[in-house]
């Protein structure tokens, strides 16, 4: 029997890992949704949503892989409870979210909102240039995003801090780990990236009382997920001035509404969720890399931990 | 007799300058424009703009340093046809255009410029994201300045290529020199970096030639000088399509007036001359490394060789 591989998700992308899978494994049969023939045959399936009926449809699904670089999309309990879940962990993801992060917190070191305002006012006014080493940095979320943008900061000479939930280690970065470490973390923070990963635990993560721990004037790079962020806080915040300036990717919901208050707030500068895209072609090959540790029973990259939901 | 070292440029930066001469050469006695003292012991001048009588008022000058990165504001001519002349070299005028020109050819990679005029209209639409290897970016001017920058761009995964007038050689960039090998290399640039340095063969390089040379849309990222882009040909390829989007951070003249057509054209983004500022600290340790390089009889960094005019 052929190794049945159904992918579910945008279709264009579809047609591009179906070139990928057919020069390098024409053994394997591709398969682009809706047209998933025989589903019993069915061992693995790429998605960004799987069909609610998944259990049922496919009774010898092997590897759920998602077709992006979160799983917070997925309904967990709706997932046979045996079925390995896995991310897209794929460079095309990592550059993206480097470029992105990298450009944001140059733009709020060298204060570009700043100028960008200045312009429109005709005002030719040079401020202090601050050096990146005394520039404090702050990554919320150590996972193989955070570690790369860590990476790519450190090089530019910032002042670099990570904290995460589980302890990690990253050259040149002072790293904290837990609740108890995460108010010292905020204390050092001038511009704040987060990273995290959603789950039940990191939901209105960017709250109030997360904001009053930062300096004043601190600037915010948000490329987690919408529900990261409590709205209302996060408005007040920049009212007050706790927050001097935020780059957001990110909303809730998306599309944001035309009339949403962060299109014209002066201090947002705001993108459509475009920091990090999955390149469909280094994805079928991280994805088809991972079918050959499946195969050979070696540990797969990005494996998801349901307990803790990435 | 003790060494007597003039300073004439900001007089804040000045005693900061006092201070690191201080600590480090307490023999020299360092004065600041305008207690000038006896200015027959003046053997050493750091100016941005040198006395205009310099030859008569300081018959014992042995070396002009200059306390910027650039030596075009120094008229050759009324200068002793023997003194040396030292251009600015020091970290934190590199660190600086790094940032910024980093940031500034991210912003353009990433359709920043679009994503902002969208914010504007309240529209959320993502565009496509090209990998950075399919982005060829372009320097002109292969200095000390120019080669930090492409080391960056290159890390980052760019196609990066150089343009000087002598032959270079940088690791991982394709090097174009002379005029013969111009047109080959603006045809291959989607981004255009300037910094090159002024001279009489550099004024009004950025002309309507130039630009029709370059792929119709191209990036531009201007952190040469003001009197290097021809300000009508420059408008009329905005205009045409044939520069896409623009980051200025030079000028003619700086400060550019209220009322001047850049600062409200909405594929301009323009900073007041901020892209590298010498940092005093780094600048006067810079300077006393020279002095050093001097006494001993080596060569200094930064000399400049007056026909070039750079």
């Amino acid at each position: 029997m052929n190794t049945t591989f159904l992918y579910k998700s945008d279709p264009m992308r579809g047609r591009q890992w179906a070139e990928v899978f057919g020069r390098r494994r024409p053994d394997i049969d591709f398969r682009i949704w809706p047209d998933i023939g025989d589903a019993a045959q069915v061992r693995f399936l790429a998605a960004w949503v799987p069909p609610d009926d998944i259990a049922e449809r496919f009774p010898n699904l092997e590897v759920l892989f998602s077709s992006g670089a979160g799983v917070d999309q997925f309904d967990f309990a709706a997932l046979p409870a045996a079925l390995p879940v896995v991310r897209m962990v794929e460079p095309g993801i990592v550059r993206g979210m480097v470029e992105y992060v990298t450009h944001a917190v140059l733009g709020l070191h060298r204060d570009m909102p700043q100028y960008r305002r200045q312009q429109n006012e005709g005002r030719w006014q040079p401020l202090p240039v601050r050096p990146a080493a005394e520039r404090r940095v702050g990554v919320l979320g150590l996972g193989s995003l955070g570690q790369a943008v860590l990476a790519q900061l450190v090089a530019l000479g910032f002042d670099c801090a990570g904290w995460s939930r589980s302890r990690h280690a990253v050259e040149g970065v002072q790293c904290h780990a837990g609740a108890d470490e995460l108010p010292a973390f905020l204390a050092r923070t001038d511009i704040l990236v987060c990273l995290l990963p959603l789950t039940d635990s990191t939901r209105g993560f960017l709250d109030a009382k997360l904001f009053s721990m930062l300096p004043i004037g601190a600037g915010l790079v948000h490329v987690g997920r919408g529900p990261h962020l409590v709205e209302r806080d996060f408005l007040e915040a920049l009212a007050s001035g706790q927050i001097g300036d935020a780059v957001l990717d990110v909303t809730d919901p998306e599309p944001l509404p035309p009339a949403h208050a962060f299109w014209r707030h002066p201090r947002i500068q705001l993108t459509p969720h475009i920091a990090s895209m999955t390149q469909p072609l280094s994805a079928a090959e991280a994805v088809l890399d991972n079918l050959r540790r499946f195969e050979a029973g070696e540990p797969m990259v990005g494996g998801v931990d349901r307990a803790k939901g990435y």
